[in-house]
């Protein structure tokens, strides 16, 4: 006997139960006309994740348990076992799965595991349930877990698999981060093999403020080999003809697990339902390779930047061009996300704008078949300095000066936005966001911040890919091998204030993404003076970035809900050098 | 035989061991000077609090040993008993109070109780303990708990207590608002009763980031009465003498916990240590009333700006003088806590604003004896619409042309801030903050934000707090009595646009600080039309409040990490009505 898994990888909305809903019937319909013994969602399915605070408020719980109550009735003779998350209320909230089958809930797991580190908060909202959870569906036995369940060795997957279990469902809302794909697939080939047992992971994919979901779903025989995958940022449903008793084969061939212990656990059977056994057919395998990191990051941009505007009730973007990178890839992926017509570039020439900079923009605009305007600064620059003369007397042109014209530039995009209802989208990256070297309410300012988790040297490699995948140089060439300015004093370059990008950023790694302390870094062979200057900027700029628009995290540690550091800090390494 | 109690509430700066650590020794030389038995500190003493993500650094945590290793150096030959609060690390991390005496460390409580609510985090950070930890001291027994602990029944202060407690100390960081001084004491109250034992309680002052803790430690007898208490917002020693053998009459008087179960717990006893027990004369009770609560208020405000502004380097501030409350009542305050020579005032006034604008700004910065500079917005504006014009061809003036004059403005706050070196307060409140009607990058732009958790209509009450604690019309009567204004277009007026703002704030109160549904608050007798028109205010003006500057906790329920409400969020109760 073989039974069939869909796993449905789906696009859902915080907070919208009745789009949600929709989006839940219309897959089950689907894996139910193709002859599906189970279906199984991402967790929380029906709330969006992750909800934060709307869990405080009671009428969103009452409206959970509505939307619940909707998909239960509509299971009724639909002979499909359909596992999905939701909040769970009684006294308490829990993040739960909810198995259902035809008009009847069969059982409800609660997650044991709740992640609160990073930028997930699930002990502000939820309790730990503590009871692992196995069904029994035609003799097979199925349990259950959530996302963080299942990346824990001890947890309730292998008390599952000690009690038997020939499949394990694991319902997810797992952020995408660089390389955090492929360490999650070799997690789950790890855990299935050393289980013995077949896994059904369930993804959810789309972005949702500063985090976006990847998808890549996958279903693991019980040797550890994924028999298929989804692939990522799309929405499928994924088949799989699973033979539940490999599951034995597997365990006897390890030698393992030959006493069960049935009793601890919270069993259900439902033998006496009559179940149509699928047909022996087995679905096509398209097991996926994985695009390389890079597509990776370019993929999660664009999704990030689709779902952000379109939830968001907008459709149209609007966003400086420089002429530099940051803007050249914004612009870009926008295009990909939002359609050409859709992304409005405003070109904003300071008296210290080269004119290679206009041309390269308009080059770009061009190659993207984006429309564009020029409002030079200068004019603007000028009447506010005149009326600041009587104050300013006596002092030096400075950063003042430098941010008065990023500014301008600031709100002339925001008046494009209030004026038309594009986004503003920002286009600062992670390395100047680091070290601060960027204007509070000037190149700032924006709706939406998309690389601001790229640090610059990946900025050019996204670039790179980006060229690469659409076979043409729509970023220009130029655009590439300028050396990067900011354009606010003549003949400027970032590298007069900053060391070159390639220290910098390997610097900031390890300062930020890896948490290396000030010796450790210079244990790695980075100038002890240098790494002062630099970690010294991070803690300074934090004041900054708390008022910075929000992004997508791309990286392990993004700056947002994942780093909370005091912008009141005395703790000062830099200063003291220990 | 009585045994003295010093409780020391300091202001500890987050991440400052050095600065930190003085504070405690000079605390430590004081208490001992004036023969204390027993000295207790705040929660985090050492760290300041909270820390955030530091715990998350290696460096960190080993500096944190280091100084908790200073001060039981330091603790040699001193004849007291020591309670300070520590980040604790061996492989995980705790929440700990440090029990040192002589030279020693007699015990470590680790925190069993650990907040994950409202603005508070500690389960990112820390494993709860699991011990209820008492010392023996001169056959006295001493309980001890951390903040949270102390609030919970059935916590150990329960244990400590039913295992013969005479005194329980109470480390605490509890953060300032409205209303909750005194329902803390109503809390240490019932459980001194309930519990018959002394209850030593020192809290944390200061301002850190969003919060300010507000002190008001106290010593309460097993009778519930508060024996001595602190002063609210100021750097104090508590001394009182504490008769331990009254918690036994006090027991024998209600009839309670006449079998004592010692042998739970992790009791520690050092009757061995050769103790001068203190002089019989008993301190000067000086149980202070509690100010009102807009006193209350007005002091948060005033340790916020001074704390947040100096604990970050700065000594100055500038903001913009509109003519309205707002700004005169951050002014005013401002000056309080920072001096009039330390604030600056910018008057910037726009083709709409009226005559009388100006004059009540000019005669409220005299009555402060602050700067002030003018600069009109007027040339600035119109250099922006010469060159938008052509994009702008055919459009209306509306929002956008608002929006325009109040970012010029905060354009030119900044400009101020970057030449001299001020920090630029903005002047928004929370009824505005609230429902949008502020300008991102505008009159939102600042470094600081003193009363962003502050309604429209408590900021007139705190004005008139001001001026009657000051005995003195210093904030003009004619901006008590005009109608507020944004000036932005012709003869604007605040209730053009949005409903009475005794009306907007009582909404406001049951839909964000109380979390009252839609239903609820239309129950409440409020128009079902205006609750929807002003919930979805709130709703959609969550990415502006995103990128606000930080200001003070003032309510139960701020914005900051208080509420954390998705920006994309499709929950839309006016929308569906339901």
């Amino acid at each position: 006997m073989r039974v069939r898994i869909a796993i449905s990888q789906i696009n859902q909305i915080v907070g919208n139960y009745e789009e949600n809903y929709k989006k839940i019937i219309t897959s089950i319909e689907e894996a139910h006309n193709n002859k599906s013994d189970i279906i199984i969602f991402p967790e929380l399915t029906l709330n969006g994740y992750p909800p934060e605070d709307l869990i405080l408020k009671t009428q969103y719980l009452k409206k959970s348990k509505l939307y619940i109550n909707k998909i239960i009735e509509y299971s009724k003779n639909k002979n499909i076992l359909i596992a999905f998350g939701a909040v769970d209320w009684d006294v308490e909230t829990y993040n739960s799965a909810f198995i259902v089958y035809n008009g009847q809930l069969i059982s409800k797991y609660k997650k044991m595991f709740l992640p609160n580190y990073s930028v997930f908060d699930e002990k502000r909202y939820f309790i730990a349930g503590n009871t692992p959870t196995m069904i029994e569906f035609n003799d097979i036995k199925i349990g259950i877990t959530i996302c963080e369940d299942i990346w824990v060795p001890n947890g309730p997957a292998l008390a599952l698999a000690q009690n038997g279990a020939n499949i394990i469902l694991n319902l997810s809302a797992s952020p995408f981060f660089k390389g955090k794909q492929s360490s999650k697939l070799e997690m789950l080939k790890t855990r299935a093999s050393e289980l013995s047992c077949w896994i059904a992971y369930c993804n959810l994919i789309g972005g949702q403020d500063e985090v976006v979901f990847d998808g890549g779903s996958a279903i693991l025989n019980p040797y550890g080999e994924i028999m298929q995958q989804a692939p990522l940022f799309e929405e499928t449903i994924l088949y799989y003809d699973v033979d539940p008793y490999e599951t034995t084969r597997a365990n006897l061939r390890e030698g393992k697990r030959k006493h069960y212990n049935n009793s601890v656990y919270n069993n259900i059977k439902i033998k006496s339902i009559n179940h149509e056994v699928c047909k022996k057919e087995k679905l096509d395998q398209k097991n996926e390779n994985l695009p390389d990191i890079y597509t990776q990051m370019y993929m999660a941009i664009k999704c990030g930047i689709k779902d952000y505007v379109k939830k968001n009730g907008f459709s149209k973007v609007v966003l400086g061009l420089s002429g530099g990178m940051d803007s050249a890839i914004v612009a870009s992926i926008a295009v990909d996300a939002l359609g050409k017509d859709n992304v409005f570039g405003i070109m904003m020439p300071s008296q210290y704008s080269s004119e290679g900079s206009i041309d390269d923009s308009k080059a770009l605009a061009e190659n993207l078949g984006i429309k564009t305007t020029i409002v030079p600064i200068k004019d603007i620059f000028d009447s506010f300095m005149e009326k600041l003369n009587k104050d300013f007397e006596g002092t030096e042109f400075n950063t003042t000066e430098e941010n008065i014209q990023a500014r301008i530039r600031g709100v002339i995009n925001m008046a494009f936005s209030n004026k038309f209802g594009y986004m503003v989208l920002a286009t600062g990256n992670k390395s100047e966001s680091a070290v601060g070297y960027s204007t509070l309410y000037g190149d700032m300012a924006g709706g939406f911040s998309p690389i601001k988790d790229l640090y610059k040297t990946e900025v050019y490699k996204v670039a790179e890919k980006y060229n690469e995948l659409h076979k043409s140089e729509i970023i220009p060439k130029n655009i590439f091998t300028k050396a990067p300015s900011a354009e606010l004093r003549p003949d400027q370059k970032d590298q007069d204030s900053l060391p070159d990008y390639d220290t910098l950023d390997a610097i900031l790694f390890r300062y930020i993404d890896r948490e290396m302390s000030f010796d450790e870094i210079v244990e790695d062979n980075y100038d002890k003076n240098l790494v002062k200057f630099v970690i010294r900027l991070v803690d300074l700029n934090e004041y900054k970035r708390r008022q910075a628009a929000p992004g997508i995290k791309l990286t392990e540690r993004s700056f947002g809900k994942d780093r909370r550091m005091p912008i009141t800090n005395g703790y000062k390494v830099w200063k003291e050098g220990v």
